[in-house]
């Protein structure tokens, strides 16, 4: 109900401010005795840390998960999983200025507008610390998906960055999922298409280098979904997919299949034609992104989630202040702070779609008869 | 849990299928001693229905709402409200042909799937008229935001049919809500800006005259939100706005604020500065579309809905059969669709939002301390 | 969330007030594709209507049920099922009284505390006629719990009226549900021990004579329940059915197993003691009343819900009115009410099991790995 | 849904087994700025904790709360409040034996069942530790209340020890809290009345030296409720009471007001007759207990909880075991337990009533036109 969960059946709640004691998670509805890869969720911390390159914040944590509950050796025991990261590197005072004045277009006005008090440091609940819980639950949740169908994947890369786009049909192994992964992995911007991607990596250098910052798209596809996920009408599979994809800081879009290019089409363009191969219903084409009246039909799930650019800017800004609501100025001196989310957004994608194909699985074992 | 609930304190439960005795909705969680005003909610389903005019289909329904519980004259007593519509004009022998088929990009595979079972006649669940109870339940929403926030209203038009745009810039009384109703309540096409409206007006009987359909992308304006709506940071008012624009049928994408057109922009232009005028605290721009950090600021709450064209077309596809997976062919011989669903899904988003926006309200009130 | 909703996975929504068009349920997360038995339900319906036996009330319901959505033919969508049943006997006229005084121990002053409005005729939602979209799910429920396991059954029957108790002990046929269940069906009191019965429907006259009213408890057998049925902590299988009891008009209190009168036992009295037979582990006594650790033993579910003594009597009473708080007095002049409302309660107790059964295997179904 | 979250405005999530790293709570809805006293929830825990006499468990626990999220300093920020207590005096060795056996009456079979693993050493998730999330919850939410109501509050004391019955009209005391409560606590057994309490510790001191172990009630009072709270159908208030106390270990039964004993009751005998004090609604009697239709009416909440004996006794009994399903024998050679749960059960009572309270006054605060 206020809005620190997410899920139904697997269902997880996050806790923790940037620079409280700790951040981290608890999984309630994991199925009990499932044997979990320690070092495959931990790797996906890493994934998502700060400071992992050059282009991204040069706050120091190792973000290092400690198990608090529900899980006994590597065994799931069935009843909640709490894991808790410890916030190091808090550096109280590089924030001090912060709540003399609202920043432009980061949360300190609506939080305080909201709850007449804000954490005294950094973003509380509004930083992007808070997705470390997502990322550990994202984790555990795609280990659980491969138990019943060990040929899931899903694998997120950066589609843009400010105006460096990558043409998809420009890369030809998307049949390769290891391919994919380890090109993807290859680049610090998380895009597979070499070229491209170090053009997005010298233009967030660049906008670095200007005290500014950029965003861009994140493009999610997710491999053998089993067919009939999601269920209508409120909880089509792409309805929980849009709020799961815009619940992650600074995202302002979302696209499923043909999405807005899809509304310059032709209904006689856009129908997926279906086919017969090796047993199974296909589409020739896929413009629906895997999902039909909010059921999945075993094709690609592909999504598309657009980042704004960064709020902290290393430029002088207008403002106004809670003291004082007639005109300030607001400039950073220092802070440790991405240029461009999207390399490290791009782990936390696939977690939240990991969440949503877990609570749909575990909903349809539910509900039909013959599971 | 089972898809077909939306909301938290102000709830809803539609059901009913297309062709089935009756479409209807529960609405749990509306404050008592409320007195409503029973014609401007069928006024509502009013803009909804089919056979409004030529751009739509002529299946002839009158759709009026009967009350069946929770309201006693017009005034609520606080339990549950259920009202629902009886089909009339059904003629399933339309459909006959529909259920030896998969037609493409409809939910007629999925569902079989899922449910191993479809409605035999029309789509079901999956029809549009599943939203009727929306559209209902909708306009007692707005009904009820407005006890406690008079001065609220929210606005959708269509902003693109097809390769037909309507440059909002174009347009110059966004502020007088009245007259942009009014405006888009004289459009046929729900289009304000009548140049554009016409020409999407001509786009649209083009594609019919072809058996073909257009999509396009529906714009809604929400006026007058109480600062500190939404809650961070699963239930951020973009993730529950998102979540409820997507499950409505052919919607493929959402958009906040500068959306997908703002990851080109970099920080520093696209920061919405803060200033102060009566009182209250403003932003100079509105690229956050009215959220910050998942709460509402004040600011007018700008998205986008994309819409992709219709599936149902009048013209032969390839495709494969329930009881045949070899290659078959679909073409309806008659059948009464929309070539647009546009114009008729504006008082739908318009509904959705309402939706959002109560539910927020009431649980902003729950856990204030000086509500 | 607000109260009119029970269960999770099988989640009921209960609507209609007492004199209004029609009192009714929504069923969503029935499974799809299952064969109903219509009559069944119509049946349940039917040992819960008024006017069944000169001890009930002699409002003249025929109470027939009327399928809006979710079902064709007999089968089910797996959509969310609408049924309702219309209130044909209203008699608006009978109740014009009970509005200008609170009737002591009902709900007038508490409704009219918390909503500030009453519904003008008859009980509104604090009727026992809301119980019927309750017996309609519980009799769908028991229908789906047994497509997964045939030999489920339970049985509620009358224990206690006033001060006449049915020793349970005098009752050899435990063990043969299908005479329990016709045992108890021939009795109107709905006791199966014929000697009890005819002392408790004595005892039902003879208050009814005075126009006085009587209470009583009843006792709930659930048979063949699976193994492995609830879910630690807070919804172990006794919490979620104390609730599910609870929450039926007048009643008053909740035993499982040994319950209150465990209480003066000592712990090597009250252990069940394991065994084995027939591949199955058992336990040689069952004060646990088919529970342990919140989740159920394979053992009968033995339950008792205690029902107060109807608040209607036909006797001068002392109260306030709304209109004036000092002191007043009511007597109804006339009206139609029960007696003692336990031999109507009996299929409600029944179906409140069969919802949160069902539920619990529902879930249960979703997080076993080898389900 | 998973069974580990309690309520719905202010939800808790608990999570931790007896033997693991930590045992703790996430609280989710509570509101922000709210100065909590720290020391009276770390009191509540000391109320509960193991050790505190000499009829209680010697298990070691200081049972010390740390703070990990939601607090800076002492004030609420709004968001998710993390706390937990470390496991510290946790003696894996003398549990080896217990998973060798189904101990008899405890939940080793069922948990067995259900989740095909249990945790290595002691009662996991089933243990009473888990509690302790509720009791750290309970003290915030107490304090919460307080700050709409200040004159609210709860004290739960022993009524019953085995066959020891505390008649409470022999105590005189009932108006004035303070003076319940100093006595309750007075007393290492939780009855406020001297002499019964010291029958009661001769009874527990007995049944220990045997081996043996003894059941009982406690009965709560909940003084200066608002009129108002709880939610008709489902969610009457006394049906929640009901679901959060049967969810406490050992607990069997459920009685509000005059419960199981007012069965036996006229109609005529049994109701509450209104009148009119200080501008206030009250009635003369109270076995309604404070609740009518499933809505507060401001008088005394007064419910009771049955206790069965603790199910660990150090006498040989029949069982089988995990491994050989034919006849073992089990006897605990050491271990710590209490002899009776209920002195240490009392605020974990109080702590389920305060956050049944809680949720419905932010729930009715939600709903309210004119909160």
């Amino acid at each position: 109900m206020s809005g620190n969960s997410f899920g139904q059946l697997f269902r997880i709640h996050t806790f923790g401010e940037s620079h409280g004691h700790s951040v981290g998670v608890v999984i309630d509805g994991c199925p009990a005795n499932i044997k979990l890869d320690i070092k495959a969720i931990q790797f996906e911390l890493t994934r998502r840390k700060p400071g992992q390159s050059k282009i991204t914040t040069p706050r120091n944590e190792q973000d290092s998960l400690e198990i608090l509950s529900g899980i006994e050796g590597d065994i799931t025991l069935g009843g909640p999983i709490c894991i808790t990261v410890k916030n190091k590197d808090q550096r109280k005072k590089d924030y001090t200025d912060i709540h003399k004045v609202f920043r432009p277009s980061h949360s300190d006005y609506t939080y305080h507008s909201k709850y007449q008090i804000h954490a005294s440091s950094g973003g509380g609940r509004s930083s992007a610390r808070e997705t470390i819980g997502r990322v550990v639950a994202g984790a555990i949740a795609k280990q659980v998906i491969k138990k019943f169908v060990p040929e899931y994947d899903t694998i997120a890369f950066v589609q843009s960055v400010h105006q460096v786009n990558f043409k998809t049909s420009d890369y030809k192994e998307w049949n390769t999922i290891k391919k994919v992964r380890d090109d993807t992995e290859k680049s610090i911007v998380r895009c597979p298409h070499a070229e491209t991607s170090q053009r997005m990596e010298e233009c967030i250098v660049n906008a670095k280098s200007q005290g500014d910052t950029v965003g861009g798209v994140i493009q999610s596809m997710t491999y053998n979904t089993p067919v009939g996920l999601g269920d209508p009408v409120f909880d089509k599979l792409e309805a929980n997919l849009a709020k799961a994809v815009l619940s992650i800081p600074a995202c302002k879009g979302f696209d499923i299949g043909s999405g807005f290019s899809g509304t310059t089409m032709l209904g006689s363009e856009h129908n997926d034609a279906f086919y017969h191969k090796n047993n199974k219903v296909r589409t020739h084409t896929n413009h629906s992104g895997g999902i039909q009246g909010g059921i999945s039909n075993g094709e690609l799930i592909v999504l598309k989630a657009a980042f704004k650019p960064v709020s902290t800017i290393f430029k002088q800004q207008d403002t106004v202040s809670k003291t004082d609501l007639t005109k300030t100025v607001y400039k950073p001196q220092s802070g440790r702070h991405d240029p461009c989310v999207l390399p490290r957004a791009v782990p936390i994608v696939e977690a939240m779609v990991h969440l949503c194909i877990v609570d749909s699985l575990l909903k349809q074992r539910a509900l039909q008869l013959n599971a």
